[in-house]
């Protein structure tokens, strides 16, 4: 009954609902799945924006515009911002992140930092569900902001109707060599520090590279972030794909999105019952000397534990 | 019998036998579990050591000059970089890569470039195995570089004997975020640019972060790598680190690593699993449909799916 009050208040937009509403579903605490359930019949209408990139490119300072710009059209927005830094300390906040919480105290911007916690699919499984309590709370445009390269953009391509990616002039090696992957999931482009010597260079490399996809020719814009110069334009583009996108796509988007989250909460599901009935057994330890000492090597390992842990399913 | 033959010719250091073998791991070819068995009785010796950092810091240029450092103390070398550019694309060799490839020539050096697979365990599996073979082989040092920051690192740092972590003077706040989690997982630190202003202040902080731990205080070292300055002192710390570190500590470390290899085959084992039974099954669409419409959530979908799975198995 209480969970039934605090899905209704989050419907309402009620910041400290909304805040407790994310608690709950993230640690799966009881009435979670009522909640859930609530919500998500109410969600659906918000616009999910990723924004990726290499550290340093800007990205947090972009986002602060961007709640600017949001807010200058009546837009509500919500910013849900995935910090690494926390996976072994505990997590800081930095100055960016300091900037942005500014904004918190606009009823109309919602701001969520979380601790990426390294555990499979912790990252996008929290993302997820805090996008769910947002979009249900009636936030029309939802930020996430992902620190790192490689995996978590990855998932947060797939959690989000569009992906930013930003970057900027002068980038080393190794920030081209991950250029590659963000250039496929990208579907607008931001050169920041578009001040900087380069950029010119680095706006060409990007429109040989970038290619039309589904009618779509992700647009390349330079910004300034720093005086928010450029992020009109951005915003813009943002709004431009929106339209873009037909109800078909967006619907079968959430569907995959959804998809996704059952196979994650299955995967966590195993990897408990692993952790639990594998640790305190000692098979684990036998296979494992088993397999140091060389008479038996990790397939072969693996499936003895299959047969451990699962017993009678047929054939592994 | 043929992989009887390859596996002898890897321990002979036969360099062909060496890249067959790791292909013929990696992708679990058949005679795959006789390869890895015999190897692993020979393997053991070898030194592993994780290189780890923000993008940008000169991590592939440092391992050029480690790679000289001790092939003039006639150590053979392995190198294992993984390349996260290849995630989506399928890679492309970056400048620093090239000049890596250079050392080829040498007969005392090994190097393996590897695409991250964004597969579940799928990069630190490769590495694992990539490490087995190059062990075996004679290989006294091996290399791990890793791009990327967050859940890759600390995969490679449970793989490695020790981590090394390359910084530079002036990271934003972002990177600052990182160096919370990478100032746990160090056991040498490195300052690399130290001819760029703020070295001083950036050797300091550590200084100050930086914790003994086990009877040692990680060391901090001022490097400019692209002239090699200051290499010599960090070869001469990782040895004194591989002194320092107990035949028990290290025989704990190839436990705990062969028995995360043992999990991680049995991840895989279970994602294929779910995959091979639900891509074509009905019950994922089902019950995924169920949580969109908000008669479900994913927590119950998923018990759903450990039943259709699993069967019989007790309570999830």
């Amino acid at each position: 009954l209480a969970r039934t009050s605090l899905a209704k208040d989050v419907l309402l937009g009620n910041r400290s609902a909304i805040s407790k509403a994310i608690t709950v579903l993230e640690d799966g605490l009881p009435g979670s799945s009522e909640v859930y359930r609530m919500l998500s019949r109410a969600a659906g209408r918000a616009f999910v924006v990723g924004i990726a990139g290499p550290p340093g490119a800007g990205k947090s300072t972009i986002i602060n515009c961007l709640i600017k710009e949001f807010r200058e059209r009546n837009s509500k927005v919500g910013v849900v911002a995935v910090d690494p830094s926390s996976m072994i300390t505990g997590g800081a906040l930095m100055g960016d992140r300091v900037r942005m919480l500014e904004h918190s105290l606009d009823k109309g911007v919602f701001i969520r930092s979380m601790a990426s916690r390294g555990s499979l699919g912790g990252v996008s499984t929290a993302t997820r569900r805090t996008i769910l309590v947002l979009d249900a709370a009636g936030y029309d445009y939802i930020l996430v902001e992902t620190v790192g390269v490689g995996q978590t953009e990855l998932d947060i391509a797939k959690i989000a109707d569009m992906t930013v990616v930003v970057m900027m002039p002068q980038m080393g090696d190794e920030v081209q060599a991950m250029k590659a992957g963000l250039i496929e999931i990208g579907d607008v482009f931001v050169i920041n520090k578009a001040e900087l010597e380069g950029a010119d260079k680095a706006v060409l490399q990007l429109t040989l590279a970038v290619k039309e996809k589904d009618g779509w020719k992700p647009p390349i814009i330079r910004t300034t972030a720093h005086r928010c110069a450029g992020v009109k334009e951005l915003t813009e583009a943002i709004e431009r794909f929106r339209k873009h996108m037909t109800p078909e796509r967006k619907s079968q988007i959430r569907k995959l999105r959804t998809r996704e989250e059952v196979l994650q909460a299955l995967r966590k599901r195993i990897d408990d019952l692993i952790h639990e009935r594998l640790d305190s057994a000692e098979v684990l330890d036998k296979v494992t000397e088993q397999v140091l000492a060389g008479r038996s090597d990790p397939q072969k390992a693996a499936s003895e534990l299959m047969k451990f842990l699962f017993g009678s399913v047929d054939e592994y």
